[in-house]
């Protein structure tokens, strides 16, 4: 059942360090190496994420092989992506972030873990690797048949100003988390500034808010969540600012200084912090706590000491089976660089699902168990935060567009469920594709229920190669407190193949430029929706209003009138579906006439950037 | 960009109904003629779901199109879905139910809605309808260029003893649930009997229960919800019990009475109710509303009557553009027969998406705007029952077994999400696949939370014709909150994937022959739960207990034991992971072993059955 890999040598020069009972097995000298043969030692340095997956399977496939985990912080196979919940006391306990330890990976596995052990150097010559006793400082040296690198990635830090001064923190360990709920417990913490909008920018701003901390967050870009196009995140900056939240974007930190309350709190005044975080724009703003959390760096250092190849990106380079340019050392998780499916472009995608995937395939790999390979990472990702769900799966337009890329896109905005069942919530969807041969490249979705589920069926739709015309058929699960007979990934199916169709011209807000579309002879912006509508939720200024309960008698001698015809009519109505319908009259009545896609919510979310 | 349907001859016998405009404008009798082909005559008989979406997107097609709707009730388009929740009065207003009526048809389509009006007669030759409005009984002939059926389907009502007693009730219209309203409210209703556990009986259990209403439901099967395999269902079962709902399945009506109470309510002693249900097992279920939801029966009796052909199954015959036999006759939804795409089966599958596709396809088709097919039915469909989800999603085992057809299982019981973040809630899947080639089949589960989002995904494998190697390595979304880094669609591919490897040997409970396994010397059965579990949840009787711990140490011992190798391990823990491990460890001690699909959880859930 378990076909041993190839290419293990026989006698290795290094004593069998569990050798026992294989020896009591095998008596002979040639015994032993076939033992040695059999028995493969495999090292893996960081027990987290892909590192304890690849252990477990490795145990699971291969009873014989000695396995340990180095990990240089004190737990294995914590819950790294617990740890804001952690701080907000979302979860209770330290405990609940032991997904393992150590016991757990002796009795299940029989692999040993060496905690607060930090690997300092590989000899791949020799095939051995000098680990550092974090406590003691003492070294041991351990040879490998197979090296497994899983060292995460490294908190981004920058050599500012004040840096070291108390009360900055990152939060990538348990220690780390730890230290920040003591000092919120010892400096009462008041006010908070968060340096950084990814995604554990936001959990943290969400975790001190909850806990009562008010926060300001600083972010060198104009939105947060940087992997997102930027009308999709405007609900989050929404969001945020409806919770307290000030937010400094395009903005970036320049240096920390002590705040005015003095370093033991001495002066207590209104605004007064621990600390002061001073911005590129000169702003500065106090705090009693500061949360650097601006990106993680691939943790290389011990790859690049041993001469292994690195990436453009700066993640260690590996193939589709993880090996890296030296064929018995593997990695894998936030270090490596990893292929995006949808693009081919080799990038950074420091995710929890796909390290553990990689984990799987090396252990895979090493035991000549399959030939798996790791077929790249699509970058499916979830941000919950205050009530609202952004998720996205495959390619942003932003990456499309710095490719160069060939893309078109639709925006709806979709009930998560069916409208006549109570308490039905907007989504805004965006579903990208190629214009080719309409298949699907990306879908980002924001809104409160049922958001990352539709992304994760387009996840599964871009794993397959799926085109907009397999989501306008794709027969998903309907009931009214669930989703509706057209479901939104229909929807947005729909509406994409109509516009590939031509049945259904679509052109976006952000390449449309209302000045010069307005001050034109030749073009009209028409506002289909009802004259109450208009009042109560407003409209693009210059737009004439032709609604659409009206709208075919008002074709009709509109399209008598002297050069209507040699006009274009750009529509809009308030999520799209009216200003299809006014769309294909226009265009029958001989006009032409385009579609703008989202309508005036489309409007509302793009205009900051307008 | 509309290129005209070919095939619509010149010149037609029957006079144009609207044809003022068309001849303002063009004015010579061959031009007219040319009306009539640019013109088409589309009626469409039915104005909910199927027909409706047809009328819509016949419209945005072709704005010159005549369109006429024949709806037999007194509302087109509304939500047939909510109406157990408008009973229920989850759903207060009798107005959100009409998504959509008669006015809004004329203003936005320029459909004409005959409400109350029903298709009585088909002449295909003439290509003629005859509709009766049912309030005057006022007979009409309309000509067609081309007809499209979406009759729906009608409650099977038996002629039982007793069937048409006043408080006897099915709910397929507005009227009929308006009308179970006022029985509830006249009479005062505080038990009823449901008889049918399908879709609508349930959902109409939930409904009764919420209004404080004691129900007792009547099943004729041995479960529930019919569609799905009886081990999925076993937690529908508890939780209609734990609401107080009185189930008795393996038992059908056999006809009704009046009530103790007599139908006047004259006596209200205890268990008294206003009817009483006679079961063919001989029991008296007295209540005060009888809900028959056995089933719904294609309305086949116009198709017939024009001899249309009709299917096996009794539905409707359709081609992939779901043309009936007569070229010039479409038919969609409830009524016609579709092919489910996994088995190739033709059957009925009346379900609300699969009806609005079908009638956008043919607009499509009488449209020549694309020659859209109809790619079949899956089935997928979801549950809401107190707060329990059941989904599924492609052929069932039943229905796999029943076709014969090669397949292979997985059951397992994982978290909605991540089990470190507060709330986590565990789900049962089934996974059905093909043995040979991964691909996969379906998938059931049942659970609290995000149960029809994995469904949902598998729905899209199942599309795109993937396999459980596919599900291993899907990229789905992942935060604490939302899923894990290993979703149960992930864990469901890979428990399938390592079995097909042949890594992972499995067994389900409902082939194992318990009895038959304990008796046999050369067998065991291995429980590798910690002993406090067994004390805590209870074990399989005859189960030797070898705790996953310390089982390294034992198997040293038992693999030396002599005969111990010709012995077959039949393993099981809690939900699966550890028989896993226990598994391999046998195997790699030399040991005949297979793991229990699903563990003791699976085992309590088919116990029932066994």
């Amino acid at each position: 059942m378990l076909s041993l890999s190839r290419g293990i040598g026989a006698a290795r020069t290094f004593p069998l360090q569990r050798a026992s009972r294989a020896l009591s097995l095998f008596c002979s000298a040639t015994m032993a190496s076939d033992a040695a043969a059999a028995k493969k030692r495999v090292l893996i340095v960081g027990g987290v994420a892909g590192g304890a997956s690849c252990a477990a399977r490795l145990r699971r496939l291969d009873e014989k092989a000695e396995i340990t985990i180095f990990e240089k912080g004190p737990y294995v196979s914590f819950a790294n992506c617990g740890l804001p919940y952690y701080v907000g006391e979302v979860i209770k306990e330290q405990s609940s972030l032991l997904v393992a330890n150590a016991a757990k990976f002796d009795k299940w596995f029989n692999v040993a873990v060496k905690e607060n052990t930090e690997v300092v150097s590989i000899d791949r010559k020799a095939k051995t690797v000098v680990a550092r006793d974090v406590t003691t400082g003492t070294d041991t040296v351990h040879p490998y048949d197979y090296l497994v690198l899983s060292p995460g990635g490294n908190a981004v830090r920058p050599p500012l100003p004040g840096i070291d001064l108390p009360g900055i923190f990152s939060i990538k360990t348990v220690p780390e988390a730890n230290a920040i709920k003591s000092w919120i417990a010892e400096k009462g913490v008041k006010r908070a500034v968060v340096i950084g909008g990814g995604f554990i920018g936001m959990e943290m701003v969400e975790n001190l808010v909850h806990r009562g901390i008010e926060c300001d967050l600083v972010e060198a870009m104009n939105q947060v969540m940087p992997p997102f196009d930027p009308e999709l995140v405007e609900p989050v900056h929404e969001r945020l600012r409806s919770k307290g939240v000030t937010l400094h974007l395009g903005d970036a930190v320049a240096g920390f200084e002590p705040g005015t309350s003095g370093a033991d709190g001495s002066s207590k005044e209104e605004g007064a912090g621990l600390l002061r975080v001073l911005t590129k724009s000169g702003k500065k703003l106090e705090a009693d706590l500061v949360l650097l959390v601006i990106g993680v760096r691939p943790e290389t250092t011990l790859a690049r000491q041993a001469g292994l190849t690195l990436g453009a990106r700066g993640g260690i380079q590996v193939d589709e089976q993880m090996r890296t340019s030296d064929p018995d050392i593997f990695a894998v998780g936030d270090a490596v660089e990893v292929k995006e499916v949808v693009t081919g472009e080799q990038t950074l995608i420091p995710l929890a699902g796909p390290a553990n995937r990689q984990g799987r395939i090396v252990a895979d790999v090493i035991t000549g168990n399959e030939p798996s390979r790791f077929r790249g990472s699509q970058g499916s990702s979830v941000l919950g935060l205050f009530g609202l769900t952004l998720a996205g799966t495959g390619a942003s337009e932003k990456t499309l567009k710095r490719l160069g890329l060939s893309y078109d896109k639709v925006y709806l905005h979709a009930n998560n469920h069916a409208g006549y069942y109570p308490g039905a919530r907007q989504m805004d969807l965006k579903l990208l594709f190629d214009p080719k041969d309409g298949r699907v490249l990306g879908m980002q979705a924001v809104g409160e229920e049922g958001v990352e589920k539709r992304v994760d069926v387009v996840a599964m739709a871009i794993q397959k190669g799926a085109t907009v015309f397999d989501l306008e058929e794709a027969e998903l699960c309907y009931a009214p407190q669930f989703g509706s007979a057209k479901d939104p990934v229909n929807l947005a199916g729909m509406v994409a193949a109509n516009s590939l169709r031509g049945t259904h011209p679509l052109v976006h807000w952000d390449r449309v430029d209302l000045g010069a579309l307005l001050a034109e002879p030749g073009a009209v912006l028409v506002d289909v929706r009802e004259p109450g509508e208009l009042v109560k939720v407003g409209s693009v200024a210059g737009a004439v209003n032709m609604p659409l309960s009206g709208l075919r008698q008002q074709l009709q001698q509109l399209s008598q009138q002297e050069g209507a015809d040699a006009k274009k009519y750009y529509i809009y109505c308030q999520v799209g579906l009216r200003g299809y319908l006014a769309t294909r009259q226009f265009l029958q009545a001989g006009l032409d006439a385009v579609n703008i896609s989202g309508g005036f919510k489309s409007f509302q979310q793009v205009a900051p950037k307008l």
